[in-house]
């Protein structure tokens, strides 16, 4: 990939149409924007919560988290679609990738104080659908763990 | 229960300090105020996503469907935890579930179109664990389908 593209998340070039996502759209005003990049043979992404974001006080609320490894879930699946298939982002159009299941396992209450770092690594891949493993780390000590089967957007789901 | 309390959603009779949750808790001013209810055996939630609950246009984000999923997994499993314990919500201390695992299958792509209603029955109960199913549909058709494994919220969570 080119310099330009490694700086800038998957879904920055996604193509604009399949930019409203809550989670990751940056057309969404009100969404979350979360921004999956390539990390060598991984993936990451960085969010900071809210204090709205809260389950009890303290800890982060779990939906927020399933999201997170959604959004971050089905970018990694687009960024490996790519290496596959030799498409450069932002020369080339980027497969959209969307969740066909997810799981999730709250292995500790989350900190609510600061950033979540989330990785991704591929477990399996065919060419229309991705197994994505992935974690999520608060302070150093990960919190949660997840696992989501993306599949290439389906074509009664294009806008 | 009292007919009182049976109008009232188990989330209305958590304790003040564990009402904050983003997803179902009615002091947090920005959350989705999810409200769960006994229906017989089952129990059943309903809630219409706002424009920017979007995944790509037209659909609900799937991040949202898992929320949901999320909250009245662990309203659930506190209905469940009073029936079984005798508990009279309204009159006597509501015991507060927490999620440990949550495994969502999105069977189809979610109408933003409109109310979603939730259903969810008991698979497993013991003393301080319960499993929940649930299923989440959309204009007649379940669209997604969900496994919640929630427990008595530990010490350590509590403010």
């Amino acid at each position: 990939m080119e310099q330009n593209s490694e700086n800038r998340a998957i879904q920055d070039h996604y193509a604009e149409e399949l930019s409203h996502c809550y989670g990751c759209g940056r057309l969404n005003p009100r969404g979350l924007k979360l921004k999956t990049y390539s990390d060598g043979e991984e993936t990451v992404s960085v969010f900071t919560p809210e204090a709205c974001h809260t389950s009890v006080p303290g800890f982060v609320y779990g939906g927020l988290i399933a999201s997170l490894f959604d959004c971050h879930g089905t970018g990694s699946a687009a960024i490996a679609a790519c290496r596959r298939r030799g498409l450069h982002p932002g020369r080339d159009p980027v497969p959209r990738f969307v969740t066909a299941s997810l799981k999730v396992d709250y292995l500790r209450p989350t900190p609510l104080s600061g950033a979540l770092k989330l990785r991704g690594f591929i477990k399996v891949q065919k060419r229309r659908k991705v197994v994505v493993g992935m974690t999520l780390t608060a302070g150093g000590e990960v919190c949660a763990r997840a696992e989501l089967t993306a599949v290439e957007i389906p074509e009664g789901m294009r806008p």
